[in-house]
This record gives C-alpha cells, structure tokens and sequence, in this order.
C-alpha cells in the first residue's frame, strides 16, 4: 500500500470552481480499480489549501491513474485555478 | 472528524532512535479517547522525511493529545533529533 499527500493552494476567488473540479475528480477515481481511497481536505485556517490524502494498492496503481482521461482532463483545468505544491509519496511504517 | 498531517525532517544518523520514539507514540496515542486513526509514513524518495497522519474525533480530542504524558514527554525527546514542520489541520470536504 501507498499513501499520496498532494497539497494544493486555490488561487483568489478560484474555490468554488475549483471544488467543483475536485468533486468530479474524486468520484471518478474512488471507481478506479487499485485506488483504496481517494479524499479530500480543506485546511480549517487557510480554506484555500486543500489536500487530496490517497491510499493505492501499489505504485503501478497510482501510475495508471495520473493516465486516466478524467485526471488528465480535469488535473489540466485545475492548473489554471491553483498552485500545485510537490507530490509526496509515502510507505506506511506503523 | 478532523485531520491532521504533521511532517517531520530527521537528522542525519538519528532515523532508528526517532523511529523508536514514534512507535512508543503512535502505540500510546492510539489508546487516547477520540483518536481515530494515528499513523506514521515515510517518505519513498526522502526516508528521512517522516509524516503523521492522524483523525480525530474534535478539536477538543487533538488538544486533550497535546496535554497528555506520553505526547510532551517524546515530542520533547524527538525535537533534537528532527526539524518539525508546520502542523497543519483540515476537514474532510469529499
């Protein structure tokens, strides 16, 4: 199992569309075959930070994923709202 | 339900005894009332970068887990051992 922490920062008066972006995002990765979950958070004092917590069976998992045509799509017109902070990959130690 | 990520960076040379220190907290931490989930990654790229990631019932459970023995007394001892990063806090939006 993996865990993914993706962080990003919504641009000004960019939520609403980009919360609107991330709904479609999610429900059509939580039907991926590999995703085990697939969430995401808005920081309670900066509700312009939101982070996607992902858990994927494996790596191979998470790489077809970032292949899908939703992620591709909609990844794509998620740039334009946001700053995108690094992908952290992670093993679960305890 | 409140999420939470706290990132950590280990010193050079000190990963076994933080490790050891994080598996006496995560083992006492998840006996706390309102603790939902309490668990420790490690980063793939970065195995220095350590990473909770904890669920907790409210804010109140969060704050009760600040003020506890076990919390004060290994932060305390992993403090010289690691560059702690922001806390950062979020809800579950989707």
């Amino acid at each position: 199992m993996i865990k993914v922490i993706a962080r990003s920062v919504i641009k000004e008066n960019h939520l609403n569309e980009a919360l609107h972006i991330y709904k479609l995002l999610v429900s059509e990765t939580v039907k991926e075959s590999g995703c085990i979950t697939y969430e995401l958070f808005q920081e309670l004092n900066n509700p312009n930070n939101l982070t996607l917590i992902e858990e994927w069976e494996d790596m191979d998992a998470l790489q077809c994923h970032t292949k899908t045509p939703h992620f591709i799509t909609l990844v794509g017109q998620l740039s334009s709202l946001e700053k995108e902070l690094p992908v952290l990959i992670y093993k679960k130690l305890f």
